[in-house]
């Protein structure tokens, strides 16, 4: 497949027609309804692209159920020789810690195809040749993925259970050393990581603050939306007047990080995502080619109220739907 | 005194004269070096003003140490018939649980006269009528003031060890009752409270979220500067992404609540600091008379260095230089 690429007219900038025919523009002014993938649309869509990056809830599961045909759909898009990211702004698991998930639920994935937050924040380290010491503020995904880049880190769980009295004259010491916070979701939180975070890049010369994301909330249970690690982030924010470089969605390190390993252009990349403010969005700024599936939150009601703006490429009712062209696609590999 | 007060010239929208001559203007063009008040502009400045709100540290006390002369300078102006105010934006104590400190420094201070942060809170959902329940994030001082006011409230120390677990199917209840979520400054900050306060103001409708103040650090010891309440309003914002009423400073509630119940204008009023930025900038921005003093953060260097452009109505060394014209002042009165 990767040698039958062809250079493909791009949508991006064109005039937006006054119906789609072969595939969706991304226009505001896209003709609605905003209609489903036809089998052409998809074919074009395995054309042109080479790595497929896939927001996981809603789309490659709902809960803790795969949705039906998931599977062979990443066989076909392997057996084309496509890459596939599996991505996830959750930062408490490190990419091996994913692979448990990923096992659990049948799915068959390497680590190196899970690009979780906690990941995107080492890997933001070593593309700047870090060489100092981290404090973290998250949970045990972000410390392993630091050490696996031979990253010196403290914090993290090991300051879960410290408390700050602030008896009179109390002084909390800091490492002179730490270079930068990395701030994840952490639901031990507490005031001695908040102030030995604002230490660190208040006092310490040049100290980097870097959050794996802005998430308001996320879904750590099904059960309700719990707040997110916009909560941990604003808390370091507030003490700090800094403001974060963020590394997870929607910012564009990791699709940069992607590129660069991978040797593609944006063009050659499609997202896939259940969310239009975020995962389409997210795609659209970046230059990629989207999809948005149905089989989330979004609702094609939504897709189509005169109060969205966010118009993906193609729409597909579950990525599985990509099966209908199984037998054309291969044969045009 | 109050029956002697007259109109005078405001200089407020005045040409800012080439010299001061009288009084100090607020001009940013005012002539450097911005001169000390002199005892005539002290007079005058004794004449038309009613009330005194000071900032505590750098103005009343140093560290544990209140400046010399102090006492005597509020006797003085009680004397006058002056009424005053002593401001703090730290909620973790009430008005009572100040008058322990004011004590033990020997000030003779009533806890009407004491305007905490905490104390805010409370008078601005009196001011409002609020009758539902607050829950609150914060210290004693919080729950102590709304206990006064005979508002209903929850959480505080009282989550201080709640933990969340984040198992599977967890689901956190909360009180649908809570009508606004009020944020003070927290040494035991955690997520259950993080969770709680973010559903209340996600999920209950009208629910307001009310910030005690916003500052970045705070001097709750003596040997460093601590991360503020910026840290807990920040990370109630990040979850919520919603921007909370502020009513201690640099917010005007706290002096329309002054104005209303002293049935004062700002004009009646001086604001005494030690800070540019905060202090003065607050009094100017609210109208009233600002009087810089330099025996906290602020050196005549400072103050008359090309960068700052907040110039106060009047500069004083120290707070007890106001007492060069006791005299005089009671005589006049």
């Amino acid at each position: 497949m990767r040698s039958l690429q062809r250079p493909l007219p791009s949508a991006r900038g064109a005039v937006c027609p006054r119906r789609p025919v072969h595939r969706m523009v991304s226009c505001s002014a896209a003709a609605r309804p905003i209609a489903r993938a036809t089998d052409q649309q998809k074919l074009e869509l395995l054309k042109r692209v080479e790595c497929f990056i896939f927001d996981c809830d809603g789309v490659i599961w709902l809960g803790d159920k795969v949705i039906d045909g998931v599977p062979e759909t990443l066989d076909m898009l392997r057996g084309m020789g496509k890459r596939v990211f599996f991505v996830t702004n959750n930062s408490t698991k490190s990419r091996a810690g994913y692979m448990a998930k990923f096992q659990s639920l049948g799915l068959n994935v390497q680590a190196e195809e899970i690009y979780s937050s906690s990941y995107a924040a080492a890997a933001y380290l070593e593309s700047i040749n870090f060489d100092k010491k981290v404090y973290v503020v998250g949970e045990a995904g972000i410390l392993e993925e630091l050490q696996l880049k031979g990253i010196h880190h403290l914090g993290g769980p090991a300051d879960a259970d410290k408390r700050v009295t602030l008896r009179s004259g109390e002084f909390m010491e800091h490492d002179a050393e730490v270079g930068a916070v990395v701030v994840g979701f952490d639901r031990h939180i507490n005031y001695y990581k908040i102030q030995y975070a604002t230490l660190c890049i208040r006092e310490n010369p040049g100290c980097l603050f870097i959050a794996t994301n802005r998430d308001a909330v996320t879904h750590l249970t099904d059960a309700q939306e719990w707040a997110g690690n916009g909560s941990m982030v604003g808390a370091i924010a507030g003490s700090t007047k800094r403001e974060p470089t963020v590394v997870g969605k929607p910012s564009d390190f990791m699709l940069r990080n992607i590129c660069a390993r991978l040797g593609l252009r944006p063009q050659q990349i499609c997202m896939v995502g259940d969310r239009l403010d975020t995962d389409i969005m997210f795609g659209k700024n970046g230059g990629l080619n989207t999809a948005l599936v149905l089989s989330g939150v979004t609702t094609e009601e939504v897709l189509n109220s005169p109060g969205n703006t966010v118009v993906p490429d193609l729409v597909l009712p579950k990525l599985p739907d990509l099966l209908s062209v199984r037998e054309a696609a291969v044969v045009a590999a």
